[in-house]
């Protein structure tokens, strides 16, 4: 194939007492790590040791702001303003990069979590609110968004490097977007599938969506996901699939030179 | 008098629709504004907000980080561990980072906030994690903590400058401690009172205690409160008292060298 | 005349050390309180107090929950499913109940707050689960709602008491809805045209709407707003009108019959 | 032996998305279920589920409140004042009671949790504040606390029912306190350890301090503790033993008449 590809994982998911995820035994198999940050998920006990870990396993890390609503995981929707949006993103960009300059680590990316990268996927003014706290912060930040989304085309309009993002572990509707997770089919819980898909996607470009229909879709960057029983043994195994099909597994800020 | 001080407020400490002190009115007499990062007080809007207006009147800005508890105002002891306390004192200070990045304005220095400055004050393991974190962060930040506290030499102890700070409207102890909140003699209301004591603090070095005694206290700045009905009359009248007197009024930044 | 209705404000939410609202100055002119119950604002001691006071005027007492959200006032959408609305209702029911419980009052109705008032308002199922909240708890109590909406049409169907709220200080579309609070004719600051319009909807049931149309609507209870500077002097007037008026203005619970 | 004896546990401690303990396997073991209130754990969605349980597997219902610290897990120690911790406490059991309104059942007890039961136990005027909490909603309830604290002491001066506890799981010193947690050998892990220590209890009233000298210790109700890995086999056995021994195991509220 001679391709590559980023492999990342959201963590730092737990809370206090709470804990949510299995952190370490994925940033084995991942390159790219998302760490939360206070909002929806994760507290300041919990983030300076996510940063430790993934400088431990060498994996590139990037801040995942959320909605502030620990209770709901960041999944609710709630209305902020884009100028609101804009400085809660700040805010906790700010607080993961605390940790990041304590370990002497660069933080690489951005990538809006739940409910508020759903909005950004799809509200262009939301979406330039993040791209514009991400470039104010620190211009070199990548951002992370759905392939195709109005937050990467904020993210291109604002001149940030993008990453497009797409998921193993999800199914795809005929316009590219992701099949809600209210329906049935939303989920893809074979691994096989699931390596199958992201190797179309690199290889060709493509993927099937549920009606059938191959749909053009970008990809910098996988998403697989920490939670779950069988969260390891998938990400082990897409990750043993991808270096088998000679996909190079690589984080953004690690890639010499676009290809 | 040939003397200098810096004259520093607790400020940013409105929260959502709540407000809080008269900021801006303030700003025009003061020189160093600490402004509350989100966890005993303040929010990300408000935060930008104060960012911006201390900006405008070129004073110079700090960190205030406080224990999680908005509803306590940071005022209430929460029985945190000294780790937990460095990260929390860190995370602090990276939203605030955020807002200052963002604005093209360089952090000061930090000072804790209510039930967490004086816990610093005399615990010397949470001194130690404070100073600790701010000097991991940056080493160019100087620490505020009250004269003679375990916070100061915590501050030293690590290599960080530190700045000395007395209060205008608070009665001392012959041990050279503020009197207790809880005591009814622990403000002095008059503000010719007030001016008084700062003027004997900074020509002679000395603070008269509650029982008529004349004790030795370093100081490098003067905290005044932001809030209360007279709050700003009694700013702007100290202010004049001191620069009527000679006192030179100035940022610890902005002081070419120490006298 | 010889009409009745009752005045009602929102109140108890103060926050911690953050003040709101004249309450006291109010309650000396209004027959119903709205308390806040700790999620959009309020906190158990603000609620014992303000459950006190009412008890002290005479005023009679209700819960008027919100989404979870002191920063956002409760005043943002939240996606919340009906069946968590149920859930966030009663337990606000039932926090304010115990304060009712030690003073020996009995609580008498249940008025939605902010976004969740205006959610129930058009939202039908959100509508049902508070008014199965309403009746689950305790089925004499009265729920508020606006005149003409979702949420009194859910009371009725489950049995329910209801009161149909009016405005003095908004403004009306011609369908009998409130104007927005973003559209800039929102508001009605002068207590004469608010008492005007007040005496029209009790006298004529009906209200002239922003483009001088005369809308039919229902009017059991008038809710007045607590916060702003003239807060007091406006509800002042406002009573006094009516009582010049001959307009009997009485608590719903305490009405002997219905007209 | 003919001797009775209650046996609870802590419950509905999770919180949104989180999960904590294994309540429904425990249920079929205990005879009383002490109920997070949303303060430092649970939320209302988990508190509605947790009474439905309970009510489902007939266990007695009581309320659980601590302090507001999900982040803590309300294990940190938070300077509230008695008259804070009254309404703290209130707020909580009138959340609860909303739910056991609702399902039909009577709420049996207040146990306090964490930081704020170890502070009640030790702390007159706040073991008076918490008992005047619980006579003055409800002077049926039964208030838990260690046995010979401050807590009983307290319930008994108000005229409440108290239930005094001990602890399966953990050690005990030679004034009849726990081992703080913070102690190597604080926990007892072998089940046959814990059930010869709570047999040795009721059929003897004393138990083996940690310097093995006996000591005198009233016991109406036995804590085992619902989280951690071994938990559910720890009481399924610890049960069986009690039943196998010929105590009774029976909530506090359907004990017919004291022995």
């Amino acid at each position: 194939m001679g391709k590559r590809i980023d492999l990342n994982t959201d963590m730092g998911e737990s809370f206090g007492t709470y804990t949510f995820g299995a952190d370490e035994k994925l940033l084995k198999h991942i390159t790219t790590a998302n760490i939360a940050c206070g909002f929806h998920a994760g507290d300041p006990n919990v983030m300076d040791q996510t940063v430790q870990l993934a400088k431990k396993y060498n994996v590139a890390i990037g801040a995942h702001p959320g909605f502030p609503d620990v209770a709901g995981f960041g999944r609710r929707m709630i209305e902020f303003t884009p100028d609101e949006i804009y400085r809660l993103v700040a805010y906790q960009i700010g607080g993961l990069q605390a940790f990041c300059r304590i370990h002497g680590v660069k933080m690489q990316h951005v990538k809006p979590h739940g409910a508020l990268y759903n909005l950004a996927a799809r509200n262009r003014e939301v979406a330039d609110a993040i791209a514009k706290a991400v470039k104010d912060i620190d211009p070199s930040f990548i951002l992370f968004g759905p392939a195709g989304s109005e937050l990467l085309e904020a993210g291109k309009r604002s001149g940030l490097q993008v990453a497009a993002e797409v998921f193993a572990d999800r199914t795809y509707q005929p316009d590219g977007s992701l099949t809600s997770r209210f329906e049935k089919d939303s989920m893809i819980e074979d691994v096989d599938i699931a390596a199958a898909q992201i190797e179309q996607i690199i290889k060709n470009g493509v993927v099937k969506a549920v009606n059938g229909e191959l749909v053009a879709v970008e990809a910098d960057t996988v998403c697989v996901h920490g939670d779950g029983p069988h969260a390891v043994g998938f990400v082990k195994k897409l990750r043993e699939m991808l270096d088998n099909a000679g996909v190079e597994v690589v984080a953004l800020s690690k890639q010499e030179s676009p290809e």
